[in-house]
């Protein structure tokens, strides 16, 4: 499993801005094993809640800003990296997640109603988690999830300030 | 897996109303196969936006306003409903899934950071997808996605007005 690399591609074009549901595509990716998540450059407020969270919980997730989504997908595919793109329309995932568990190095393009034509054209796969409207979010886990076989969740986090001890009732925190 | 019974049970004490998140939840809801969502009675916007998404992409998922969780916790384990409270302090769910799909009847509980304890002595269970923080979101669809061994993905919805064919490259929707 360590020797998969996987990076996320925020493609946002919303009217509205929507800092919540980005924050949560950001911690979303961290905690489900991405190294790191492509945003746009207007979006530099959610860099900050991230540089917290890695002091805080570990790991060395990043936020990068401001590369234009064209050339991260030329780029990826130029490296071999394939680009897999969440989207409702796309082939269904259980059909789909025995190939992309085979891939050792993936961009995961998560978009929303605005997406281009083009990134439907240029994705190696297009896939849907479930074809019912629901969350990119959720997508997001579920991708992140199916595509490391369940392993993300024993992931440890290295260099962390606080740690949960798991506890079947209440709160147990230490401090390393 | 038709015969589970899962309802999701929302415990929110924001001071910022988190409309945006909630209508996630609810989304995450219905596509993942619960049949209801209990929500406080101040959330009823998000009442009609789930009834525009029955009418055009099919089901019969509820939104159900304003018990009070005390009672809904309660009746839930009187009715040998089993109350499963996702929170980032919880056993690992890779640790407490055999047990959950062993599970008929459900009620899923999703808070946040303001959860009173009651919540997690009176559970059933307390289950952490990952000790890291990340989403609600993210967390209900997994958990969701776990107990039903993948099968939501298949479901179908009754009904609908629309319906997506599943398509390697772009968009595909037919008219029922």
């Amino acid at each position: 499993m360590d020797s998969k690399s996987i990076q996320v591609l925020r493609i946002g074009q919303r009217y509205v801005r929507d800092d919540r549901t980005l924050t949560h595509l950001c911690l979303v990716s961290r905690a489900f094993g991405a190294e790191l998540i492509y945003l746009e450059d207007a979006e530099k407020d959610v860099t900050g809640t991230l540089e917290g969270v890695n002091r805080t919980w570990g790991g060395e997730f990043k936020v990068v800003l401001g590369t234009p989504w064209r050339k991260l997908i030329r780029d990826a595919k130029k490296e071999g990296r394939s680009v897999v793109h969440l989207t409702m329309y796309g082939e269904p995932l259980q059909e789909v997640m025995p190939r992309l568990r085979e891939l050792d190095r993936i961009l995961l393009v998560v978009g929303g109603p605005k997406v281009p034509g083009k990134v439907y054209r240029e994705a190696d796969y297009n896939v849907a988690v479930t074809s019912q409207p629901h969350s990119e979010i959720a997508a997001l886990a579920i991708v992140l999830h199916e595509i490391q076989s369940g392993e993300e969740l024993k992931r440890t986090f290295h260099k962390s300030r606080l740690r949960i001890l798991p506890s079947a009732r209440g709160k147990r925190v230490v401090e390393n």
